[in-house]
């Protein structure tokens, strides 16, 4: 997809001058504010206390940080001309997708000016002979695949939640179909971009990046978490080109059965899609079938049918909720590790024993395919003690994954908690690289500040 | 691939100090090349006219400008210890792999130190199981897949040439399977980086990126060129999951079937290769003969066995110098647009008819599966007129491609020659993006001055 993504949403990325469009107390300036409304209409700017908090947070257990402002252009040129106001005024810019993210990237840490993208939901431009599309920034990964259905296209970056496109730029998004697809990395030709001081950027790529519809068949099979990863490995390694990987332990797979109605047997589950002609997959599934049970993992309902796998997928997009269900009134946090497919098994198995004796309630989700896997914890945000095991515990993976060769982020980004654990991740130089890059390109340092770096 | 690239040589990119290591006639001062010594020891340290003449050019018909010296380093260390002398002497610093460019990206147009990386060949770690190795940066593409051949894993980017993979890295190689396998930078994981200045940097990623090798099947067709196009759109509409496909003018065909001992028919033609089981294969060659037939064009020779296989891709390898064969004591110019797919036909049907006019002789050749193609200029480097003439021809190939929202750079880099046409491109924002990029990594401007920006 995304030949070119009208991505102001995706620069979010560092200190600040002074306010000087703030009053006394801190508020905006009533002239600033008017400012903004002859950009965007007055209809597309508020203040309101409820838009304010509602923008402040994302999915996660990070504390509402509530920006002075929120405002929805309606293109490009209005984003251009507010990210030059707000540099002109020495206040923040934070871009806003559906707010869908789990590590705080859209707290307003010193307050700023909230760009909300979702009013610039367009798909400009299909090219199907090329495979690509061009969209905006607030477009999200179902609404373009809803757009591509006639088309016999389609776009397979599907990180669980339906987020943004500028969202899944900004984070990296991976997902269940990266073994086969990719990542945004991957399927991304061209941005462009909106600078601080609000000039455009364009990238230049070029390539084939929608994908044709495929048609499927998934499966599910019990094994235990290592056996599981032997399971993926050994697939891969027979050239079964295997489309989808989502392993969940029996935790995630009772929570998903009761939060989406299902009937899955609770047990460490591997999700498997193949997709090809009907001759492709019964011979994919032949190979599998045998590598499965040479694993001794039982394979179980092959779904053929496109409604039957919508189903279970669609189980699978709620298991952030269905986790949250688990313990209701808790936040949720989820670590993110990824490591070379070789080390999963082990790290699987010492999560699953440091979470048993952590005593903390937590599941186990992960698109295995690519080494990625997610650990939902659930905390009660008011208790300090609880927040500060919860916060250990991801550390500890984290350092782990970093042992392993692996990174703290997979899919998900840095954004406030995990700015430690990057820094041991890419070290000194990498920091000071980043650092230096950042300022290039911020150089007052208005840019969504307080995050990653 | 490539984990890791140790990959001193991916910095290629810019103004300079004075040459405070030369002495009143401009030469290198003997203290410099004595400090050169004790780093990589005298036997790998040259000052020797035929050497410094070796390393000043690469195939192109960019003129030779030698390097004051050539240096052999043998591990990473030595490369930054290297660049710290270079640095702290204000003297350019250019990497060299197999002096197999084609845009003159290695002609020291200020003299300087050139670094030979070829001395570091060493595979360093393959680890199967996560479909990854780690190399070092003169490892070329023929000797890494020779080393994993018995691993029956496989690395695909072909750009032609047996180039070095840090060079494939600098200039960000496609190939024959850039349709199903992608390019460089989707198969380069990580890289080891030593910055001006000597420090290094590690950049971070994780994924799958070796592939196994495949079971294939060759076939070439001969249809008009604009066909051959239809043909490969419809191929990949039809999700037929095609591995390689390349176009050869009959002017090409020509030129490979004498330099290469082949019986080819002369005509436009279309090799098409296919990846998959023996049931796999069978199927797609059934739909690949069904859309070759629908489109006028005929199919003929399919060749399954691997050393068949071999053979013709040997030859289209040889391509460059079958062109050069045509008019030999020539040089050759090789221009290197891309465009989006559904623009080949008319770009590669104009192109055709613009040779024909301009008198020149020339071939064509083409990675049509991801848009890239080059025209193979014949030119008597004496004849300025004929020269002039050429250049001309490239210029007015890459404007016809940015019309068509594609780009002047498919795979061999910008260098010296296509300078002007970046610049359109990529517009007065970009230009200076890159230019603040370049001046934050290299604050002196001794990285390969002179190129690109």
């Amino acid at each position: 997809m995304a030949s070119l993504l009208r991505a102001a949403a995706t620069l979010g990325l560092f200190p600040r001058r002074g306010y000087c469009s703030r009053g006394a107390q801190g508020e905006l300036s009533k002239g600033f504010v008017e400012a903004l409304k002859a950009v965007v209409g007055s209809s597309h700017v508020s203040t309101a206390a409820a838009h304010r908090e509602q923008h402040g947070h994302d999915e996660s257990m990070h504390r509402c940080q509530p920006p002075d402002v929120v405002v929805w252009p309606q293109n490009v040129e209005q984003v251009s001309r507010l990210a030059a106001l707000c540099y002109s005024q020495g206040l923040p810019i934070i871009p806003f997708g559906t707010g869908t993210g789990l590590e705080g990237g859209v707290c307003a840490v010193q307050g700023g000016v909230c760009i909300n993208l979702t009013h610039m939901d367009r798909i400009l431009k299909l090219n199907p002979e090329d495979f690509s599309v061009v969209v905006e920034p607030g477009v999200t990964r179902k609404a373009l695949n809803t757009y591509l259905r006639d088309s016999g296209l389609w776009f397979p970056v599907d990180p669980g939640a339906d987020a943004s496109l500028c969202g899944m730029v900004a984070t990296g998004a991976s997902g269940t179909n990266a073994v086969r697809y990719g990542t945004m990395r991957d399927n991304v030709l061209n941005l462009e971009v909106v600078l601080p001081g609000g000039r455009l950027l364009h990238t230049a790529g070029l390539g084939q990046r929608c994908w044709l519809q495929p048609h499927g068949a998934l499966c599910g099979c019990h094994p235990a978490p290592a056996p599981s990863v032997d399971t993926t490995v050994h697939i891969l390694q027979a050239a079964v080109p295997v489309a989808r990987i989502e392993f969940l332990d029996e935790v995630m797979m009772d929570a998903c059965n009761r939060h989406s109605q299902l009937n899955c047997p609770v047990a460490p589950t591997l999700f498997l899609e193949f997709h090809g002609s009907e001759q492709a997959l019964a011979e994919q599934i032949q190979r599998a079938e045998e590598i499965a049970g040479h694993n001794g993992a039982s394979l179980f309902s092959w779904a053929k049918e496109a409604e039957e796998r919508r189903r279970l997928w669609a189980a699978r997009h709620s298991a952030w909720y269905a986790a949250l269900a688990l313990r209701p009134g808790c936040k949720g946090y989820s670590t993110d590790v990824c490591v070379p497919i070789s080390r999963l098994p082990e790290i699987l198995v010492q999560t699953k024993e440091d979470l048993k004796a952590s005593g903390l309630t937590g599941t186990i989700v992960g698109h295995v395919g690519d080494g990625n896997f997610h650990c939902i914890l659930l905390v009660d945000p008011e208790d300090t003690e609880e927040v500060r095991r919860v916060m250990a515990f991801g550390e500890q993976l984290g350092r782990r994954a970093l042992a392993l060769h692996g990174t703290c982020t997979g899919e998900h980004g840095i954004g406030l908690g995990k700015q430690q654990l990057l820094q041991e991740e890419v070290g000194a130089v990498g920091m000071e690289t980043m650092r230096q890059l950042k300022a290039m390109l911020d150089p007052q340092g208005l840019m969504n500040p307080g995050k990653v770096l």
